[in-house]
Order: C-alpha cells, then structure tokens, then sequence
C-alpha cells in the first residue's frame, strides 16, 4: 500500500536536504540544484544508452557503476557540458571536487549531471560561485526548488513523493525530473533523481530501479530522440532502519511504489512535452509475448501520423493500424482490435462501424488512452505519448534563430 | 552513358501505350492509370513489409513472385482497397479480370494496384466504368496523364525517362512515381512504375529492379511511416531486341541508368512531402561498413530534431551529433566530422569554430548535403529527407476534419 503525498518531493523523504539557485548559467532561471543526504546512500543509475555522452555523465555512471555509497547530487542545466572533450572532462572532475570539498566530504560521494546546451564548455566561475551559495541554502523542505533548478523547456516542475506500509513500518520514496523537452541547441535530455529512506542493499537498489525505470521512462515518447546526458539515480540513505529483503513481499510492495513514482514522473514529461496537450496512453495487449507488445506500442507511441491524427482528434485507426502493421511484429491483421477509452472503434475483420462524431469528442479530451489487442496472445504493452503539434515545430525550428 | 529525356516518361518506351483519366472514384482529380504493353513483359516487383498488406497488392505480389509475363499495369487512386477483407480480395480479383477481359488478354497478365483512402470498399461500378473507358483511350505519350493519375496528396506529378547506349545499341526506361505523402486517413503510400524495351530475363530483372530500390526508394524519408499499399514494379518487354546478359558490361550500364531514374524520382518525392520544401541529401562515409553506414543516415533522416533545425535553418550539428548517437552503432563521437555542402561544420574533437551566419545562408538553400564522416572506415550510404513544417503538422492533423 502507498499513498502519494501532496507536495510531495525528494525532500519528503527523512535524511534528505535539497535546494535549487540561480547560479548565472541561465540568464534568469534556477540552473542549479544539489541534493545531500544526511547519511551516506546506496545508490543505482541508469544512463543514455546515446554513444555520445556528456563529461558529467560518463564520471557519474563510473562512480554509480563502481558501487560505493554517495551523499550527493549536484544537478545544473543551462549548459550540457557535452561534446566538449578532455576539457570538459576535467571541468566535469573539478566541479565534482569542489562540491564535495565545500560539503566536506569524499569526491567519490558526489554525483554530477548536467543538461543544456551542447559543446560549450562549462563557465567554471559560475559554477564554483554558485556552488559556494547553494552549499548554505540546503533545506528539509528545498525539494520543488531544486525539481526548478533542473528544468529546461520543462513549463512545470515534476515532482513527486509516496508513503509506502511495508510489514515492519512505513518509508517514503520522492523524486524529481526533467522532461525531454528539446534544449537549445540540441538535446531531449530526461534527468530523474529519487530519494528513498528504507535500507535496500547495491544489487537490490539496481534490480528495482531498472525495473521501474522499464516500465517508465523507457515507454514514454515525445519526440524519439535521445541525449546525451539522461540519467535516473535512485539513493536509498536507509534512516527508516527498515530493510528490504530480496524476495521479501515488502520487495514487491517498494517496487510498486516505486513504480507509481516513476510512471508519474513519465507521464507528467509527456505532457509537458513541447507543445503537447494531451496525455495518450497506448496500451497493447493480446501479444505472442511482452516483447511484441513492446514493440507495437512504441511504434504507435512513436508515429508522426498517429500523433498528428491526435492533435486533430481525428478518430484514425487506419494510421494505428498501419503503424502496428510496420513493427516488424508478425500478426494478423483481421484480428486486430483498437478501442479509444471503451468505445470500439476497429473490430475484428476491419470492422469500423463507429461514431466519428463521438469518437472526435471522445479525442478531444485531455487524456486519452489508445488500446490496441491482437487477440492472439497473453503479452502486453503500456507507452505513454502526445500528439505532435504545430508548436512543437516553432519551438525546435526557431529555439536558435 | 545514359541521358534524361525531356518530358520523359513510361511511354517514352517503345512498346508501351499508357493513359489517366477521371473515372470518379475522387471528386474531381484523375483517379485510374493504365499501362499497356504490345507485347508480355518479363516483370520484377518489391512491395511493402507492412504486415497489413492491402488486397490488390496481394493479389499482385502472387502474381509477380509466380514468375509469368505479363501486358497491363491498372492502378487507382482515391481508394487503396486495404483493410476490406475478403470482399475486398474478390473486388481486386474482380477489376483485374474486368481489366483483362476489355483488353483481350488473361487476367494473370494484369497487374493491379491501388491508393488512398484505406477501410472503405471499392466502388466497383464506378471503377468498372472507368475501365471501358479508360482501355479506349490508351496512347503512346500518355505516360504523363498515368503519372497525374496515380497522384493522391503529391503536388508534381513525378515521371522520367533515360536512353542508354548499351554496346549492342540503345535501349530506353521510364518511370512514374507517386510519393509518400499521406493519404487520408492514413496512408504513406509510394507507388512507382518502371518500363523498359531492353529484353532481360526474370532472375536478372528481379535482381536489377532490388539493387536500384535498396538505393533510392528505400533511402528517403518523409515521415518514417511506410504503407498498406506501397509497391514497385519493372516490366521489359524486349520490344528493342537488345539483350543484357548477366555479368556483362551492359548489365552494369542498365544498372547505372535503372539506379538514376529510380533515385531522380525519390528525390522528387521527398521534395514533394507534404509541406516540405527542402531536400537535404544525407551521406555517410567513413563507416566500418555499409550497413552501419545506412542505419545511421535513416537515423539522422528521420530524426524530428534534425528535421525541424534544417526547416528552421539552424546549423544544429548537436541535433545531428547525437542521432548518429543514439543508432546504435558503436563509434568515437570525437572523430566524427559534420558538414554542410562544403563547409565544415564539426570537426574532429568537437571542433566548431564555422561561422553561424554563412551557416544559417548555407541551410536556407533548397538542397543541402549534410556529410557525415565517422572517420573509422570505408563504409558509407546516402540517403535524402526533408525538413518537418508547420504545413505537415496542419496536412496531416486536419485532413479529415
């Protein structure tokens, strides 16, 4: 059992203090954020899978990867520290030092990330300046000011926290995150930092995070891009003192909350998408496998003409259709199904005796979900994606000129 | 040697009459294609790998891949007979063997094909019709009268013609294309036709009409969507007595000439996206082989984030940096080089010190080269795409409203 907390934030979780600033990267904005825990943490990451990763990024999944404790997070945006060679290594390696010595802790007890923009190198000054401000303004409460400080074209802040029962007590997981919105002058970057107070050890840290992390941002499309520089962190500082057992129920009842964090965090990204309204959830079920479904539904999730058909509510199964029958999924077609919300739009044997006046109604809303069975199996799907707009071509055609 | 004709199409072929006409299945615009050959053609087809696959497409598949000869080529537009069922598998049986009986030749000799809107029948009486008429009214320059007729959301019609100088003597090919612009409601649908008087037989023919496919047709991208109904077919019908002999010179020079024809008419189509304005040629080299090669310039061609930069005339080497990154190939981003035409616009280490202005000049052209050079081998492949517009988003958001 979990409940979501109002307000609720990576620094809802006990041992965490967070804050975000205007450093003087961004011209007006929140560009820096740090997150510290009281108590060292067990940490797990997951990283681009892009060949081209930023400075920060590749110090980061080194330091996450080689399975020591951390106890701090220094986010900036406004600057990617990308592409920017051996310089931009060491910039990435100094800013690191200079933050864990202004804590007065270890190096290797800070993780970095940046996003922004690309191949320009990191203006050192700023940040150090910044970097001796932010150290003083930790708080308990500093949560939704560094969920700020992270954000790009994000037009809200995404940030979220649950109080999970589990059979010895009750813990509490948060987050923040950043959208894929597209940055000037290149990048979808997505960035999630989650907090949690039980005690879970390094390889259950990682198990449940990649799992969550799959089933969340890993079925979310906005554009199909991706960045150099996205990464999830999960830290658990264990202040609870209540542990998580390997395939204990309590596993079970953290990855699920877990889980709900992070698919609101996704879901919040895509509709925060540039220039989206709607939040489309495409759920497909009736595969040979979840593999297959995983395929069709990024697919549809990722088609132009179904997410423009969208954007016009127009009641298109044909496009849907289509977009399943290029997966590369090998299926037949006459048995295919496709509902909008409960109303039946294509039946088996291409059946599409509907209402367009209803169905474009139906379309019109705000959330919508696509459901698309293939009637011969037992796998599925669920993605989550938005339509594809005028604006977001005004915003990714212009963001430079 | 092979030189373009002007105002060059399949009838520029000996052998071979073709019309378009009004038959009413649209409104208003031609809708039914004829091609007519005096004697049997050795014939070559690729069709989509959509796994919907529409009936006339079916039907004309099994009949290539049986490897007959055939004399006709019907092809409507307005409706693509896809997602029909058995009723329509019988309505596309049915209009080859009306087709066949008005010409006095068998119903295996009739290739069919159709475009446009998809789930709904054919109107069999109104296609009917426009087969009495349309067989009356065959010619030997009406190839671009088919070309108009095949059109759906194209704003050119697209049709070329080539002589070749062959050691033994000249032969001919033409060609008519319509592109991939969507159809309502659903469809990207590419259609082209290919004629030729040279005599080839059918493993040779087959093999050709692969090769120049893989480089043109199947390297340009519109939308990344692909169809119910997509198709290309060769047909020789010998008329010219010149014979190409496998592994022989000639073959090559037909190749060259085939190659040519097929990729002027890709270009034409990505040019005539829908509300595209640019064609950006985009080519790879420097690969550890081809394949790599290919995969990284469909990943940069289909890529919203680049395509809306280049509509927007921003010289985003980030943008194009970071889909060469996330294909998947494995690669040293600071070896690779980005240019547009001939000026460089990253080089090796992340160097960009060009000029923004002269770049933003550069990008405003209506054809650019983007080169991307990987600097690690000799693989390498070229593809074309466009920029995304406004236009597109409207096109397609509102064609049903």
């Amino acid at each position: 059992m979990f409940t979501f907390l109002e307000n609720g934030s990576i620094t809802s979780v006990n041992g965490f203090k967070a804050t975000g600033i205007h450093s003087g990267i961004k011209r007006k904005r929140k560009d820096l954020a740090l997150i510290v825990s009281d108590k060292p943490c067990n940490v797990a990451g997951t990283f681009t899978l892009n060949k081209v990763k930023a400075a920060p990024l590749l110090v980061s999944q080194e330091l996450i990867n080689k399975g020591g404790k951390v106890k701090a997070v220094l986010i900036n945006s406004g600057n990617a520290n990308a592409c920017t060679g051996d310089r931009g290594l060491n910039d990435a390696l100094e800013s690191q030092k200079y933050c864990a010595d202004k804590l007065g802790i270890n190096q290797d007890e800070v993780v970095i990330s940046s996003t922004g923009v690309i191949g320009e190198y990191m203006p050192m000054h700023i940040l150090k300046t910044g970097i001796d401000t932010i150290v003083t303004q930790l708080s308990d409460d500093g949560g939704i000011k560094a969920a700020k400080a992270i954000m790009t074209t994000d037009l809200i802040e995404k940030a979220f926290a649950v109080k999970v029962q589990l059979s010895s007590g009750e813990i509490t997981i948060g987050g923040i995150a950043k959208g894929s919105g597209m940055i000037m002058p290149n990048m979808a970057t997505m960035l999630s930092f989650i907090t949690t107070d039980a005690e879970i050890d390094n390889i259950l840290i990682k198990k449940q995070l990649l799992k969550s992390v799959q089933n969340s941002f890993n079925k979310i499309s906005v554009d199909g891009d991706t960045s150099t520089n996205d990464m999830v962190v999960l830290m658990a500082n264990g202040v609870s003192k209540i542990k998580i057992e390997a395939e204990s129920e309590d596993e079970e009842l953290f990855l699920e909350a877990l889980q709900a964090i992070t698919i609101e965090m996704a879901k919040i990204i895509v509709v925060d998408g540039e220039g989206a309204s709607k939040l489309v959830t495409v759920a497909v079920t009736g595969c040979n496998n979840d593999e297959e479904a995983n395929i069709i539904a990024k697919t549809i999730s990722n088609s132009p003409l179904v997410k423009t058909a969208i954007y016009g509510s127009d009641a298109n199964w044909g496009r849907i259709l289509a977009a399943v029958g290029r997966s590369g999924v090998e299926l037949d077609p006459s048995k295919v199904e496709i509902k909008f919300d409960d109303m039946l739009i294509l039946g088996k044997d291409y059946d599409h005796n509907f209402d367009e006046e209803e169905a474009t109604t139906l379309l019109s809303k705000e959330e919508i979900t696509i459901s698309v069975n293939l009637n011969s199996g037992t796998g599925y799907s669920t993605w989550w994606t938005c339509e594809f707009t005028e604006k977001y071509i005004e915003i990714n055609a212009s963001y430079r000129t």
